[in-house]
């Protein structure tokens, strides 16, 4: 069975670099990967939030955030 | 052809995770995934540095830098 990994973003160059080099990377066979770009859905700032995410662009991996690099901060995005 | 990403980490907890969730979990076809200990081999320090390291656990792809979460700097392992 895969684990879900939701990579969190909003666009900016920073996330767009992570989203080609690990959200789009990772083993698929490992991980069902969900793109959320908090721009376009910000009534999931909350989930992310909970996830543990305090900047993006970042994944949630069962329940631990891991943060790559820093775009912006999550408080900036609301 | 695969890309070469390199993991630089040095045994941290938070190094474990990354390493574990990322390195572990690129997808093979696309990665060449080398993992550096720098703790066991403080040599490849500057290499670290010139890839634009600032912090462990990090990679190295393309010659970028992507830095997980943060462990520890990479000036407190020299």
């Amino acid at each position: 069975m895969s684990t879900k990994a939701v990579f969190y973003h909003a666009g900016c160059p920073v996330c767009i670099d992570a989203e080609r080099q690990f959200a789009d990377s990772l083993d698929q066979s490992k991980f069902d990967v969900e793109i959320v770009h908090l721009g376009d859905a910000p009534e999931r700032l909350a989930e992310a939030e909970e996830g543990g995410v305090k900047s993006i662009p970042a994944f949630v991996i069962q329940g631990k955030a891991f943060h790559i690099n820093f775009g912006a901060s999550l408080a900036d995005l609301k």
